[in-house]
C-alpha cells in the first residue's frame, strides 16, 4: 500500500523535474510513510525511499514505517536528510511550500550544502490524496457508517427541549463510547442559529417547531467523515417546509452530477442555480462541498472556484444549504465517492424530512 | 485587558522599525483581541489597532473583540489590510514567519500595493505571551487545580489491572464530566513504556510492582497545564525506587532554582548534572521545561538550548525524567510561575511516592 503511494509520488516528483520531494507535512508523511508520530519527513525521488525521524519516535517508525529506508536524525531533519542528497549527486529537491514557513525555508536554506537548490513542491502529495485507494475507501466506508450510527442515537434521544451544547455533548460523549473521535467539533444549530454558518452552541433548549441543523463526522484509522441533517422540532411554516425541500431537491439534483469527468464548478452550479430559480441565491453563501480524507476538508473542492474534473476515487461532499438569518438553516450532506458513471453514497442516513421531539 | 497587549505589542513594533505588524497566528490573535474563530488578522502599529475577519465571523468578532476596529473583509484579508495600511502611509509592514508559508508569503507579496514592504517579525506576539498578566495566571492556576483533581480521581480508582488505554480514556472522560479539555492527549506509560518517549497506550493490564508515569493537562478558558507524576503499583526494586527519589531530588533542586533572573540553561544544568552525578546522564533525553499558556508548548525554554533568563510572570514546567529502556521511566513535573525570588508552585498534587493498587 504505502509502497506503490511513494511509487506514485516517485513519478510525479520526477514529471516536475525535481530530484526528491521532502515531505515535512505529517498528514503526508502518514499517507505515505504510515508513521504517526509527531516528527518525521519522507524524502521521496526515483528509486529514493528515505524516512527520518529522531530518536523519540524510531521504536514506533520500526512498527508503523514500510517501504522506506530508516534513518534515525542527528540533530535536524532536514540537514541530515540533504546531506544525504547531495551524496546521491541529487541537485534540485522540492519542499512542501504550502506548509514550510518563512522561517523554516530560511533554516532549510541555511542548512542546504552547495550544489543542491529548493524548490516549491506543494500539493504533489495532496494530489495523490485525492484519489482514495481500495484501502481507504473501506475505512471511509466505516467512518461514515459510524457518522450515521450517531445520527441514530440522536433520532432515539430526540431534541426538542435539550440545549445545543449538551446535544453537541452527547454527540462526543457517544463516539467516544464507541471508541470514535469527532472529525470535527459538531455543528447543533436551531432555528436563528442555523442560519449563522459558525455559531457557538447555545445553553438555551430547543424549542419545538423549529429546525436543527446537525453536522458531525468520525475519525476512523486517521479517515474522517462528514454528514450534515436538519431535524425539523414539530410543525413547520410552509416556507421552511418549502425550503427544506428545495435544498433535498438541490442536494438530489447535484449528487445524481457527481461522476467521474463531471466538472468541480458544472456540479456546484447545478444545485445554485435550482436554489438562485427559488428565489435563495443570496442565501447559499459557500461551496456545495470538498474533498474528505485524512482531513476533513482537503482536495478536490466543489465550488464556483472550483478547477478540473472529478476523477473516480475523489471523496467529496455534496452540502447545499440555504440559511434565512434571524429565521432557521438548512444544510444537507452527504459524503460520496465518485466512480465511473456515478457515485457511491456512503451517509446512509435518510434524508426525507425526520420530525423529532 | 487585550487592548494594553496590543499597546505593549505597539511599541515592539515600533522598536523594530515597522510600520505595523499583521497578525495572522490565530493564537496570537485571540491572544491580542479575545477572537476565537478560525479566520482573522490584528494589524497593530503606532496609533493602529484593526481586527479584520470574514462574513461567518462578523457577529461573534462584535461580542468577543474589544480594543480593536473591527472590519469586515471583502476577499483576501490580507490584501483588504495592506490597502488600509498603503492608505495611511505604511512603509515596512511586519509578518509572523515563523507561521506564514512560503506559498502564502508569495501571495502576500503579490497582492502588496507599491511602496510597501514585508519584513519577517515573527515572536514578538510570542514575547509577550511568555510573560503571563494576573487575569492569565488566575485562569491557569484554575486549568493546573482542575488537573489535580483528575489525578485525585484517578489516585480514588487505582491502576493495577487496568490497561494503559482505559486509564487515558478515564482521564478523559472524567475531563468532560467535569467540564473540560484535555491540553494534550494524557500519556499513561506503565514499567517498560514509561522510557518510551512517545509510547501508545498499550491494552495490556497495568502489572503490579511497577512504575507507571502519568502526564497530563487541562484546558480552562484556552489556557493550558501541564503535570506528571509516577505512581508506584507495589513494591518497587531497591533500583527503581532510587530513581524515583533521584528524579523527586532533581525536580526540587531546579524548582528551587526557579526564579526571575535565573537563567534557563542554568536551572536546566542543575537538574541535569544531579541525574548525571547518579550515574543517569544519558537517561535524561529531553529538556528540563517549557512554557506553557495559550499552547503547551511555548516560550520560555528550559534546557541546554534555553537562551536567556526568567523573568516574573514566566509559567514554566519543571520536568527532569530518568528513562531505563526495557525497565521504567520517571518523570515528575510540576507547573511553575516565576516571581521575585522564587516561583509559586501551580500543580499541588503531592510528589512522594504514592502507591496505588
Amino acid at each position: 500500500m504505502s509502497a506503490s503511494r511513494a511509487d506514485r509520488l516517485a513519478e510525479l516528483v520526477t514529471a516536475s523535474e525535481l530530484d526528491a520531494l521532502v515531505v515535512t507535512n505529517l498528514i503526508n508523511v502518514r499517507y505515505l510513510s504510515g508513521f504517526t508520530g509527531t516528527n518525521g519527513f519522507c524524502v521521496v525521488g526515483d528509486g529514493l525511499r528515505l524516512f527520518l525521524t529522531d530518536f523519540r519516535y524510531v521504536e514506533r517508525a520500526k512498527h508503523e514505517v514500510t517501504g522506506f529506508e530508516q534513518m534515525r536524525g542527528q540533530q535536524d531533519l532536514f540537514k541530515d536528510a540533504v546531506e544525504r542528497l547531495a551524496e546521491s549527486g541529487a541537485k534540485r529537491v522540492g519542499f512542501e511550500d504550502h506548509h514550510v514557513s518563512v522561517r523554516q525555508h530560511a533554516r532549510f536554506a541555511e542548512a542546504l550544502p552547495n550544489g543542491l537548490e529548493l524548490s516549491p513542491a506543494g500539493d504533489l502529495v495532496e494530489g495523490l490524496r485525492a484519489v482514495k485507494d481500495a484501502d481507504e475507501l473501506r475505512t471511509m466506508r466505516e467512518a461514515a457508517a459510524a457518522g450515521t450510527g450517531i445520527l441514530e442515537h440522536l433520532r432515539a434521544r430526540g431534541l426538542t427541549g435539550r440545549s445545543e451544547r449538551d446535544v453537541v455533548r452527547d454527540i462526543e460523549r457517544e463516539m467516544r463510547e464507541r471508541g470514535l473521535e469527532p472529525s470535527f467539533p459538531p455543528i447543533v444549530a436551531a432555528g436563528a442559529n442555523g442560519a449563522l454558518p459558525h455559531a457557538t452552541p447555545s445553553e438555551e433548549p430547543i424549542p419545538a417547531d423549529t429546525l436543527v441543523v446537525v453536522d458531525l463526522g468520525c475519525v476512523v484509522d486517521g479517515y474522517c467523515s462528514d454528514c450534515t441533517r436538519t431535524f425539523a422540532t414539530g410543525r413547520l411554516s410552509d416556507d421552511a417546509a418549502g425550503v427544506y425541500e428545495l435544498v433535498r431537491a438541490a442536494q438530489a439534483r447535484a449528487r445524481s452530477a457527481v461522476e467521474a469527468d463531471a466538472g468541480c464548478r458544472a456540479v456546484d452550479s447545478l444545485a445554485r442555480e435550482m436554489i438562485a430559480d427559488a428565489g435563495h441565491g443570496d442565501r447559499f453563501g459557500h461551496g456545495l462541498g470538498h474533498g474528505v480524507g485524512l482531513e476533513v476538508h482537503e482536495a478536490p473542492r466543489l465550488s464556483q472556484a472550483g478547477e478540473g474534473e472529478l476523477v473516480a476515487g475523489n471523496a467529496v461532499t455534496v452540502e447545499p444549504g440555504v440559511y434565512v438569518p434571524g429565521a432557521y438553516g438548512v444544510r444537507i450532506e452527504d459524503l460520496v465517492v465518485v466512480v465511473d458513471g456515478g457515485c457511491e453514497v456512503l451517509t446512509s442516513f435518510p434524508k426525507e424530512l425526520i420530525t423529532l421531539e
